[in-house]
């Protein structure tokens, strides 16, 4: 037996039992006299100590050890002279009969503690030592409960784990498709799933009543910082379902997930229309841990000789709560951060609410106080504090006053990792225009329904039709979202029709999804979460890498088995493909 | 509210309340002054009463239902006349008052009922109907059943769920990879896994402690009828562990999921050494149901003039119990059986222990009565039974007794589904060598370590090393096997030396693994197991088929989507190859 009790475990109540730990040299320290040893596993640490007098072979052992050597160590639990209150087997140390080396150990290239000197290329590299870590292993272990918590809650509501197959059928449909040759079928190909979504929806046709899974899905895009091309998803579908009845679902498991892992009562999420959000925070996953609305100045800045807003399609304000005391210096740090490419408008302007009732802003030559007072009332801004403003065209300010909205907020300290505020969004827009290309195509997916007002348009206005889709946002980070989905032939065709499929390539794609309707298809929708980015919000942290065990970096390449490779030319020939490389 | 009950849920209790239900058309019985329909979901079936004197728009409606058309029913519930006492419902029926259709239905290929008139094919095209049928969709039930007892015995004892990475590197050893070109890396693979071993050891050498995953993993092989290309494994590894550690925590583990999916109580597991059971049962997952031990007769057997049986290596037999009556014409049937080029047996030799106490045999000329009672009494055979003989070289003998074993087996009604017969095999050799390439490669795999006794002989004699592996057998499948790992980076270079690797190949392929044994690999060992196995032993099928909600068939074909499939020109070109297909 290599341990009889693990490294956090040993308490007061254990002084005077032998004992036998396994673990990892964490420190040693040699006072000559005496030598202390910190073991440590997954579970704690626990001190070991070791009198000079004791026997030679044990002493040797001792001295021979070096930091993250593995080591057993046999010995009588003791009470500590000096106790340590800040770990939980601070009140005993463990005095060494035996001890023997498991196995040694190089000196790691890092430090293994919560605050470590390795780069984030070489923790990568040696994913295996930084997860020692306390705080990776801890992400990781936060991630396995919030597994746990999801399938029992699930479960107990009579959804289904089902399985769906990784080796799928490619759709040239939305982001690329990893692909897989199949021997077995030379010059053909399986895809990897970017989500089961036509495969849980056969499962409503099949009667599943209600489903789940948490299964990785796949997406062969340029990977932006913090975007993975493996990644996993809470995948969830209802059949007999009205918009209501997911909502309420989903928003009490979320609210238990808070409530079991964070210890955070969360109240009743509110909800919002797409259109709203998009007016007020020009996002359609706003940040509402605090309020900062966008407001409307059209009526109260145009006409008044300033050409800047004169011309502009939108002109925005927000309030920025107590900042009147803000320096030029800083005016003018915020009047080029607006300006970056990123953020990309043209300037900013600012109106000071002076504690004495005046006003000040960098457009006085325009407007009176009588004009900023108006500003200022429709903004609800009281003295002390500072209107930002943005004008442009209506897609561009609103993007950019989104990101100086947030900017500020980080500022004022008004995004406590903390502190927690969903909601829902509603009633997103059935199709999306792509800007390059002019074509429209689903905002959701191709298998979303529209709101039931909408349906006539679905033929007659497509690019009208309000989706009956919805999505749950925390703290400005879309967590999930779904759709009350299609489920009569007619109008998934027609959906196709307005994504601009032929008929061919809409039955060669999805043939199998608009047969499977005409056997008794049931109404029926659901919800896909970002398990990563949900674990990442719980962790209160913003990279979902640290929660993913073995992640990939931006070329997607896993640094530590050094993948992907290079391959044999025979398992080429095997798979009926030759490399085809650009020199 | 599309439901306000599922279809399984009303009682007695329920009579007099207004209810409304969703779900197929069953059945429809119209007597003209009343129609009965019986309405089906996952939950069960329950029947709605019509009489022909209701309105006449309800009626119509009615009259306009299919089987499988998915309607809406609302009304009272009252109290059958005539009872149904074989389902949960059959107290009570629903005397409808508005009724809708909420999808109409084609009329399936194939009945929707427990026995189906569906073949393989049809089934397969059209799963999404065939899952709608009870003795399917069970199945799935009862899988998502196991998982979850799965996870929550092993989370409580610790044990943390980790997702290892599905886009992994390609490593030569053992069945084929499945390959995944990568788009970012032009010329370069990523692999699918075969299983996450090599993942599963670096989260020890990571300080996981414990381990588990329940994960598709993948292989390319030429499909034999019930192997699948993905497949589910139930993935373990512990830290600071000796054999028995894991021997008792995964008997643990598969007595829990007996007793609380099956109600079966199992006894403490028997072990056997593999040299055992390829003795005994000719075979290295014997199915102990029953015992008909393999019996050596070679010393008595030999040197009689019988030259079939003195030119073998082995001459074995079994005992029949109670077949002596078996006819001329029975026999010589199973003669054809052994003889058969699956079993590949020459001949086969019996001897019949006849009530009076003589013995009548196919080998009379050469054997005297006392010669044939010798034989009886090793086999401890007596009046009433038939002894079974087979001879030849030992691998092949072995081969074609241990199916002619299963066989009698299965013709005595020995091997009763609903006894359940598990057992560790234990010390498995270390290698086996391939008989067309005369190569040693690695039996379980090449992270398996020798029992102490042997780890000399890993350099010295590799071939006749034991591993210090596992299997745990139930009813001769094999469930799951493991074995303690390497964890000294030493011995596992001395392990790819014994497999034939050069420091190189060893070097490129698992450099990484081998590297990270430097840095304070602790000991550790593990299992694996079949969970699509497991779950048809628990479904009491031999089939994995029906517990996977989306087969491929052997050509790895997956017939409801029609894949794998043609692709476009453009996405080979992004992905950097071309076919390479032979006309």
């Amino acid at each position: 037996m290599l341990r009889t009790h693990t490294c956090g475990e040993l308490r007061g109540e254990h002084i005077g039992q032998e004992v036998t730990l396994s673990g990892w040299v964490q420190t040693i320290r040699d006072k000559g006299g005496l030598i202390w040893i910190d073991v440590r596993d997954r579970y704690g640490i626990t001190q070991l100590m070791l009198e000079g007098d004791t026997d030679a072979s044990l002493l040797e052992t001792a001295r021979e050890l070096g930091r993250e050597f593995v080591i057993k160590a046999t010995g009588k639990v003791v009470e500590r002279t000096s106790k340590n209150p800040n770990i939980p087997t601070g009140d005993v140390e463990v005095k060494l009969t035996a001890l023997s080396i498991l196995n040694g150990a190089q000196t790691p290239p890092f430090k293994i503690e919560d605050e470590t000197d390795g780069g984030d290329d070489l923790r990568m590299k040696y994913r295996y030592l930084d997860i020692r870590r306390n705080p990776v292993r801890q992400k990781l272990e936060l991630r396995a409960q919030v597994a746990r918590e999801i399938r029992n809650y699930l479960s107990d509501l009579q959804f289904v784990e089902v399985e769906t197959p990784v080796l799928i059928k490619s759709t040239p449909e939305g982001a690329r498709d990893f692909l897989v040759p199949s021997r077995m079928n030379p010059g053909q190909f399986y895809a990897l799933p970017q989500s089961p979504q036509t495969f849980k929806q056969l499962l409503m046709v099949a009667g599943m009543d209600r489903y789940f899974q948490i299964v990785k899905c796949f997406r062969d895009e340029d990977l932006r910082a913090d975007r993975q091309p493996e990644f996993t998803q809470i995948d969830c579908e209802m059949s007999f379902v009205e918009r209501e009845d997911i909502l309420q679902t989903f928003e009490g498991l979320t609210k238990h997930l808070f409530k079991t892992v964070r210890g955070v009562d969360l109240p009743d999420f509110p909800r919002m229309e797409y259109a709203d959000a998009m007016k007020y925070y020009g996002n359609d996953k706003p940040d509402t841990r605090f309020e900062m609305k966008f407001v409307e100045l059209n009526d109260v800045a145009q006409n008044k000789g300033f050409n800047v807003f004169d011309s502009a399609e939108i002109v925005l304000a927000i309030c920025a709560e107590g900042c009147v005391s803000y320096t030029r210096k800083e005016l003018d740090g915020l009047t080029d951060w607006v300006k970056r490419p990123q953020i990309g408008a043209k300037g900013l302007v600012y109106v000071k609410c002076n504690e004495d009732g005046s006003f000040k802003s960098s457009v006085d030559k325009f407007y009176s106080q009588e004009d900023l007072k108006e500003w200022a009332d429709k903004c609800g801004a009281k003295a002390g504090d500072l209107l930002l403003v943005l004008s442009g065209d209506l897609d561009h300010t609103r993007k950019a006053m989104s990101e100086l909205r947030l900017e500020m907020g980080s500022r004022l300290g008004l995004r406590d990792r903390n502190k927690f505020s969903p909601l829902w969004v509603l009633n997103f827009p059935l199709l999306e225009k792509d800007e390059e290309t002019g074509h429209y195509h689903a905002m959701h997916h191709p298998f979303t329904s529209c709101v039931a007002e909408d349906r006539d348009k679905l033929v007659s206005a497509p690019a009208e039709a309000r989706a009956n889709a919805y999505d749950m946002v925390i703290n400005g980070v879309e967590v999930g979202g779904g759709s009350i989905r299609i489920h009569d032939k007619e109008e998934q065709s027609q959906m196709f029709d307005a994504l601009g499929f032929s008929k061919e390539e809409a039955q060669k794609q999805f043939g199998f999804l608009m047969d499977a309707f005409q056997y008794g298809a049931p109404p029926h929708g659901g919800v896909a979460f970002g398990f990563d980015r949900l674990c990442a919000l719980f962790g209160g942290v913003d990279s979902i890498r640290d929660f993913i065990a073995f992640p990939k970096n931006t070329s997607g390449r896993d640094m530590m088995i050094d993948s992907p490779s290079v391959i044999d030319n025979d398992q080429l020939k095997d798979l009926s493909i030759k490399l085809d490389v650009k020199a």
